[in-house]
Order: C-alpha cells, then sequence, then structure tokens
C-alpha cells in the first residue's frame, strides 16, 4: 500500500473539467489527485511561416507553472526560461501533434497552453491529458463554425507516469512519490496501445529490461483508464474504440 | 442603463472565494464579473537585502496574465516583461504595503502574485482586493504559527475603477466598457475613505475638476462595497469598522 | 519656508532653452531648478504598423537617465531597462498625444526622447512639460517644411509635482523633499484647466479627500506657471489662452 | 540493406580518439561514421553551492554545435539557448552521473563539454558516448594526481539511436535515414546492460509493443559493441566486465 | 582645403567645459567641432572583485550615445549593447588607465562615463580626451578630500582621428569626411609623445608604410594642441611639460 | 631567446589544413603553434537587406571559443556576448572585406566562422590568416559551380601579432609571452606590404615612434612567411606575387 492509500497499479482520482475558459477556442482543467492544470486551445487562421503554402497546419504547446504551484515559490522569469519548461512544451507539443493528421487540419495553428495551478507530481503527464481534451474540444468548435472541414483527429492521447522502487513499479507517481523513487518513466500512449513517445530517467540505479516490461504494463492500463475520462466529455464528436 | 444591466454606480457580481491553493500561506480567487484572478501570498523569512538588519519587513507583489486569458493570446515572453505588467505589478506592491505596518511585520517578505485567469476589465483592480485578501490570510497564518507576534495590519485595501463618457461616470468597468470609454481612472482606497494610489488617464478627452470630483464619489462608494466582500472572510481576524 | 528658500506654492526656478539639438526636428533642455532634461523631437514618415492605412500618426516617448546624473551612479543596463523607466516613458507618450489631433498629424511617428541630464526630483513633470515644447517645435519646422498640413496641436500640456506632509501641499519637489513627503503626486494639465494624467501614492500615509483637494488647488496654479513658459517660445505657432 | 552498405543492425564506423586537449583534465574526439564530436572534460574543486558540505560532488554537461556543423548554417546566438540544446545538456548531463558514485567522488564539480565538429546524425548519442571517456579520463588523472582517492566509476556508459520503419528497426541512424524514419528511439545504458535513459519519439507513426521490443534488443548489441571501443581506451583504469 | 575651410592638418575647434556636473566626482563637456560629449568620473571606495586585496585601484569607462545625437535617430536598446559600443568603452578604459598609476590610485574604482550629445565624427577620441579631463578633475577632488594619498597621475592623455585619401593626410575627420575617406586612424598618446593604443582600419585601400608615418605625424601635432587645451584646466594640479 | 626556443623575429610552427569540413563551402583548420583555430566559410545567395539591389556582396565574420579551449573553462554564455568576442568578430571581417572585390563577387553573403579549438596566444591572427583560406576556398569552389563569374580575391590578407618589451620586439606571441609584455599589436597585411589594419595596446607602458617602427619591420616579415603557407595551398587559384 502507498501512503495515500492507493495500491501500486492505482491512478489518483481523475478529474477533467471541460469549457472552462470563455475565450479559448477550447479548454478544460485537469486534476490527476491534488495536481491540477489549465489546459487552453487557441487557434489562428496562419500556420507558421515554414508551412505557409503546404495546405498542412500545425500544432504546438507550451507548459507554464504558476510562482506559487509549488511548494516553495518559483522566480517567474526562472521558471519560464528554464530547459525543464522548454523540453517539457516540445513533449507536450510532439504528443498532440500524433493526435492530428497536419493536412486535414488544413493551413492554421493552435497553440496549447498549458498552465500548472496546483503541482503534485505528474505535471507533464496531466498536460498531456488535459491538454487533449483541450485540443479536441476547439476542433469540435472549430469544425462546427466550418473552419475546418472534417475532424482532423486520428487518436485519443493521453500520458501517464510509472515509478520504480526496489522493483515494484509505482503507477501514476506524487510528488512526494517522485522524490524518493530510483527510476521515472513517462509514456504517452494512443487509445490503439501504441506509444508516442517514451521517457525514462533512472534518477540513481539503472532498470533492467524486466522492469521495463512492468512498467509498460502498468502504463498500458493506466492509460486505459485516462482515455474513458477523456470520451467521458468527447465521445460524441470522436468515439472511443479501445482494442 | 449599462450593456450588462447595471446602474452607473453598479459594481459587476463580486466573489472571493478564499483558501485556493495549499501550498500557499493565504490565498484567494477574486472575481468582478467575469474577470477572475487567483492571488496567492508566499512567506520567506529573509527580507529583501536592502532591509537586513532594519528590523523591517517588505511586501511585493508580481503580476501576470495567463496566455489565453484575453480574447487574443498574448505571446509569454512578451506579456511577462512588458511595461504594462511591470507598471501594474509596482502598484499592485505599493497599495499592499500600504496596508501593513512593515515594523511589526518583522525580517521577512511576503510576495504577493496576482495571476489574470480571465481578463474582462478591471484586472489591476481586481487583483489589489483579492491580493489584500491572499495577504491578510498569510498573516493570519504566520501569526497562528507565531512567526509575526502581532497583527501588522493598520487598513484594509481595495481598488476600483472609474471612468467617464460624456460628463458620466460609470463605476467598475469592464472590457468593452474600457475601450470605449474617454478616461479612465483606478483608485486605491483604506477602509477609512482615505486614498493611496490615484491613476488617472484621459484617453481622448482630458477631464474637468467637476469629473474627477464626481468621480472620487463614485470610488469611494464602491470601495466601502469591496471592504465588506474582503470582511466577511477576514472580519474575525481584523475588524472592519467603516467610518 | 522650505528648505531652500520657496514657499509652499513656488515653483522652482523654471527655464527652457530651445533648439540645442541641430539634427532633432525639434528639441529643448527643461530646467526645474538643478533638475535638467534634455528633449528630442525625432520625426519617421511611416507610423507603427498598426496604424498603417489609417490617416493617423502617433507620438511616443522614451525617458533615460545617464548614468551619473544622480547622486549615486546608476548602473546604464539596469536603468534603461526597470520597470520606472518604463512606466515613466509611458506617462510621458500618452501625456504627450493628448496635446496632438492623430488624424491631423498624418501618418507618420513623432519619438520624444526626454535624457535626463540631471536629477533632483520631478524628472518626469520636466520631461513631460520640455517634451511637449521639443513636439510642438517639431510640429512647426514639419508645418514649414509642409511635411505636415495643418498644426495638429490641440493643447499646452505641462506637468508639476505636489507632495503632501502633515497636511500641508508642497508645489514641484526636488529630491530632497521627494524622500521625506508622505504623498507625492504628479498631475499633467491641459492650459484649458482639464486633466491629462493623475498619479497618486501615499508613501506612508494615505490622504484624505481633502487633502487632494488642497493639492489639485496647488497644481493648478503651478501649470499655469509653466504653460507662460512655454508660450514664451511658441505663442507665435501656437497662442495660449488661459481660461 | 542500407544506402551506406550496412546492415540494419550496424554500426557506422566508430573511432575515440583520447587526449586531443592539453588543457582539459580529460579530452576525446568521437566518430560515429561522419558525426564528430569534441568532448572536454574539466575539473573545478569547488561542487555547486546547493551541493556545498555535502561532501558530494556533481557531474554536469554542455552540449553545443558549431555553427557550420551542419548542412545549412546555424545562428550562432540561437543555436545557443535552444530547447533542444538545453534538452540534450540535460541529457549528457543525467546519463554521465549514472556511471559514477557522488559521494566518492567528493566535493567537486566535473562539466563535461560535448562540442559538435561535424553533425550527421547521433550528436546526442555519440556525445555520451563520447562524454563517458573524457570523464573517465579525467577521472583517471585526477585520482593520479590524488585530488580524488578511489575511482568513483560505477559503470561504463554508452548510448545509440535505432529507428523504426514500417516494422524494421535501423541501429544508429544518420542524418539522411533520421529524416526519413517513422519512430526515433535514444538509449543510454550501462554495460551491465541496464537502461539509464530511454527516449523515444514517434515521428509519424506510434510504434506497438513488439516493435519496441525489437528495438530494445538492438540497443543492447549495439552499445556492447560501444562499451568495448570505451574498454580499449579505458580497460587499465577501469576494466569492463560485460555479462 | 576641406570643406569647413580647415587646412588638413588642422583641428576643428577645440572647447573642453570642466565641473557641468554637481553630482559627479569630476566632469566635463568637450567639444571638437559640433560632436560634443559629456564625460564624468564616478567613483566607488571598493574596487572590482578580482582587485580586492592587491592595494591597488581600477579605471573602467563606458560609452554611450544619445537616441537623437545622430542624423537618424538611434534605438536606445540597439545602440547600448551593440559590438561597436563595447568596443569603444573598452578603448577610452584601456586609455585611461594608462593615464594612471593603478597602485597609487589604491583600492578604489572610478568610471567614466562618456554620453555622446551630439555626433559628428571624432566621439571616441573626443571621449578619450574629455574623459581625461574628467578623470583629473576627480582626482584632484579626491586628493582634496584625502580620498587618495598622491596624485596618480602619470601623463596626459589625449586621443585624434587621421584619415586618408589619395595619399593625403586629414586630421580630426568629422562625420562627412570619415563617409568618404579610404582609411581611418585613431591614436591616443602621452604627452610624451608615445602611443598608447593605435587603431586603424583601411576601409576601402590598404595603407602603406609611408601613408602610416605621414598619419604619425600628424596625429603627434595634434594631440600636442589638445595636451595644451587640457593643461589650460588641469595644469595647476598636474603640469604639463611636452618634451 | 625566446622560452620556446624561438628567435625574437621567428614566427610559432605554422600549419593550415584545408578542406577539414565536408559541409561549408570552404574550410581550414590553422595553427600557430599550439593555437588551434577551425576556419568554415558559409555561402548564402541572398546578401544583408541593405545591400539587397546594390549588385554587391558581403563577407562578414565571427569569432568563438570553445569552452575548453582555454585553461580554466569559459562560461559559454558569458563568452559569447562579451565585448572581447564582438570586437574579434568586427575585426575579422573587417579584414577579410579587404581581400575582396565586393562588386565582383556579386550580391551574396558569404560568413566566416572561426572557433577557437585550443587557445595558446594569437587566436585573432591565425583566425585572420585561416580565416582568408577558408574564404578564398569557398570562392574557388564556387567559382567552379559558377555561382561567381569571376574570381573576386584582390588580395592575400595574414595577421600577426608582435610585442614590446624593454625595447625588444617579439614575433608572434604565445599565451604566456602576452601576459608578461608591455606592448601587444596586431597587425593585417596585404601581399602587397600595405596595412588593412593596425591595432596596437600598451599595456604597460606607452611605446615609443622608434619602438613602433622596429614592430612594423617584424609584421611585414612575418606576414610575409603567413603568406607563403597560403599560398602553398591557394597558388593555383590565386598566384602570389610578393613586391
Amino acid at each position: 500500500m502507498r501512503h495515500d492509500g492507493r495500491q501500486f497499479s492505482d491512478l489518483r482520482p481523475i478529474k477533467i473539467t471541460p469549457h472552462v475558459s470563455e475565450f479559448a477556442e477550447g479548454s478544460a482543467i485537469v486534476e490527476f489527485g491534488k495536481t491540477k492544470v489549465l489546459c487552453t486551445a487557441s487557434y489562428e487562421d496562419m500556420p507558421p511561416k515554414w508551412l505557409q503554402g503546404t495546405n498542412s497546419g500545425w500544432v504546438t504547446a507550451e507548459y507554464g507553472m504558476l510562482p506559487r504551484s509549488t511548494q516553495t515559490r518559483l522566480r517567474r522569469d526562472k521558471s519560464m526560461s528554464s530547459g525543464r519548461t522548454q523540453e517539457i512544451s516540445r513533449l507536450i507539443g510532439r504528443s498532440l501533434r500524433a493526435a492530428v493528421n497536419l493536412k486535414k487540419l488544413g493551413e492554421c495553428q493552435i497553440t496549447v497552453d498549458c498552465d500548472v495551478l496546483h503541482a503534485d507530481g505528474g505535471t507533464r503527464t496531466a498536460s498531456v491529458t488535459g491538454g487533449f481534451v483541450a485540443l479536441a474540444l476547439a476542433l469540435q468548435k472549430l469544425k462546427g463554425l466550418s473552419e475546418i472541414k472534417e475532424n482532423p483527429l486520428t487518436h485519443y492521447i493521453a500520458a501517464i507516469s510509472v515509478g520504480m522502487k526496489e522493483g515494484q513499479p509505482y503507477l501514476d507517481l506524487n510528488y512526494d512519490e517522485d522524490s524518493s523513487i530510483h527510476t521515472d518513466m513517462n509514456f504517452v500512449m494512443t487509445h490503439a496501445g501504441s506509444f508516442v513517445e517514451i521517457q525514462g530517467t533512472a534518477e540513481q540505479q539503472a532498470f533492467s529490461r524486466q522492469e521495463l516490461d512492468k512498467m509498460l504494463d502498468m502504463a498500458t492500463s493506466g492509460c486505459r483508464e485516462l482515455f474513458r475520462h477523456q470520451a467521458a466529455i468527447l465521445g460524441d464528436f470522436f468515439p472511443l474504440q479501445l482494442s
């Protein structure tokens, strides 16, 4: 049993609240336990320069943490330009592009902002999971407005972390667990059970092939649960068919 | 009558939700109509360098807007370092320092972050009003923890805007009104009816002494209403005595 | 009586020297006592991008302090990008735009640079007052060259500070007074007696409505004197008619 | 067969040239085919501030590309601060720290600079592989000079990329292959066959669990070959024992 | 004869006005024709970190141009950080250090700011020449205040430019001449006739050894005249003895 | 005799290795003793904006030092933006432009990057000397590809340093000599014996006219030797004719 009473393979309580912004084309607040991220998707009818004239669109993402989303206040300027922030922004952007047929999207750009209101571990996985909902809601709205002709979504996308400590995998680490764990992996998956991103770091002790296999199993079942949360909001627009 | 059905001297619906962050020493979400600002107060037991050894503390503030808090997405980097952002941060900081006896605060620093989640005009006045609540809640908590000995609050502080158009003052402008108004003034007041800050700009047409008097009257009554909202949360710790 | 022998309602000796730069379209050195600011107005025949095609022009301003304009040398890089510098630049720009009919100006931009050579308090009010002269001289020259067709000036603009200490208002604070004062207000006025900007901050003690009234009276008479100094230079081009 | 004549499971020709700098405590030029990286390890007898007093040392890394290491010249300023550069620097640093017992290292810091002289794909895997040699040579020298008492190395560390295209894995991608591949994974391994880092991105098509297994097999055999190249230089100081 | 009526070996009218700032320890406005530079010398009783504990002081310089010192307005931010600005700052600093025995100066720092009010060619040579006066006046004052014990000046320092066009040298180029010249050299000399700095650039056509000799002769006589201007102000404190 | 066994008028061993980059249009590694610089010339078919439409091209240069090219590691960010770096970049650019008829070059830009791999004094003179070879090789290639019609080279360009200590000139200073010398001059010359740039700084003691003459003689003979090294590579494309 874990400190917060979860089984090793339990997610924290998941909550996704859609339509939280009047301005953004799509938006959601996603909560993984106490971690809470505001995700907004913003549409521009112009793609980035290097895509102009290609009939193809773009999806990009930016990640940020509010200064007191964390136990110790972060300096606003340092936080924004840090390597970690840029790395997570890039991860979210790549993950969300894997959900979309950019040709069907047409010449435009959608920017997904993921701003962490409260941080208790797993902010990047919550951002991908909630960012997907904001993106899909924006596409639903844009299709309703005939800004795009076809639904360009190809997959549900969700992300989850798995830790490894003394041979035992832990699903969806919170901040305290993350601080005491040997290995921390993040998996971004499609609802078809394939992988979009795998990022794993052995902080103190390298992990074996067998340990990796256990973590892969746990991530797969965790993401299936996240897809159901997303589909409760998006199912009418984009029905979920789990394999 | 105004577009949203208000009388000229009506505030928008005001809502202040305290204790919204688990980490911050004090926090509140303040809403002036659709404008919504997250205010957190963060305590450090060390004052800024130039105050060390003076037995005096400091209160400072930082203001930010989330990228899609506005109708058109703001660029994250531009927004943060803009002159407007710095100007508002400095205004909030000065206003909140007027609420506190810095000697009684002792050698420490409290940073109030005001992050705009949704912007529909009046973000700086909402930030001062909500920032005061976050600051006072932090002081209440720190006093409970004996980090500070006496309550250093000296006044309630609130802020409101008043516009002027064709000789008619308008209380608490929303974004649409702000865009069409001739003069926009911001008043920061104490519950004793005195002024901490007055900032007024005639965008298109200078205002006369008589018009200024009308705006001062309206601001005074608007702030009285804001003090009552603040006191509903803080009254036990710091009873409100309106003159 | 004040330290420098002035009455409470006295300005410091005012001196405005026009035509100090061979290159700038308009220029003046303005002195309020020992405070000395070089103001130049620079013309470009292209407005900022967002105004192109609107038949409207723009006036903007930048404020700077030379490193040793002050008692203690300022760091050049810090000074330029500071919040205070940006705040004052924006104030000067807004104030000068209030003097001009931007439609009559036509599609162009005038940039007024106010560089403080010597700082003894009141640098922002001296900058507005001298910046207006530089701007008006540039307009006079441009009209002579037929770059603009009509004189677009609508008002004289000047600015003055008033302080408040123990119920007594002080006109045109110098540095020492500013450091010991409770409240410091800056007023930007038109020659018609209306207000373009009011900025007031109670550094230590909030000010009452009655105190504000006294400060308004004093500012009004101070600005009338400044208008006469400006008109001694500009009166042929733009006659002053005080109400 | 691949364009350059390799089998799918072949590395490019690997060459590691040690002792290329007279100044650096350890150095090597590593070549993976035409990719060529200069790795230097620099010793400071002071750890970063947050480690002072802990009897523990630190290993960090910085990655850079010379402006014309690539087919199209990179802008020097953009390249240095880009998200990609920071992301790779952090990856190299984490990987090399996994090779070292930081307690045995003692209070000091070693900075490994990996500067790409010629870029033909795989610059981050070459940097980890060559950076390990530079680091180990520095430790050998420092031990010789008695700056450190014990050899703090715990593992050989090497890294390799594997791509996936239409179900076929490709070992050690060059630039052309990288541009046309569906999935690109980077593996950092220890000589004991465990994983320190896994980073995989499906650029166009998500990869299945079976495809991941094939890539893991290929990476494992590729790294074994890299360890032998490293051990040819380092074997006396730190004998390689492959499992 | 030159456009402005000078002989090839004539300086422009030289004017040095001392004591122009109330705050700076030493100050002067220097004019070479229409070029006009404000020079201030600021004293700090602490040397830069790397000199602390060496009983030695430091002299440094910063150069700047006001935005409208030139025919076309300069952007404030670009001007300050440009390579040209840094290069000239470094030149002035090196030149002035050559005038001072840093050991006799003792542990302190003097910063000479040279801000160009009006630019008509030769701003760097005017800055060195006027900066020396500001520096010497500061030393005179500091010696008067017993902040320094001995006069640490060892030489008069002045600087002048010489151009070369079709075999003819031109002394003290103005802006128009500078724009049409083949070679532009700047010489910094001591009153003893030695060279502190020589910087010469052949913009269009390389110059021969014979041409260099002619330019050296002309610079030597030009600097002698500048020393006399400096000595008219400084001669009591530091008598000039030309060889 | 000098510490490394050289006569006062001896260059260090010179080595220029051409064609070291597969990507750059021209490239060379230049070695002056232990100083080693990688020079690449990169071609773009578009000149800088301000030259567009003039039928003229541009040559520019950038200089950098790898972090551990020096005895003590340089901070990457500080090194890049330092005044020294910008100053040297500008020197190299000016020097190389003196070798080229920019009209014959046509509308294009060539950027020469000089990155110091190992620094033992004289990095700027080695950069000019090696940068010329990279530039000339690029022109040779571009002429072969008919990107340019005529060879636009007008001169060989090389650079050398000369020091002065107690009346004795030293050719081609290494780092140790540079640190102990009174005067350090850098000369950029054409093969016709003319000067393109002279930069000399008396670090401790000003130098006399006679000393300058000795340094000029030594530089002239040193550059003649460098031209022969360059011509061994470039002579077929651009025959050297020493006067």
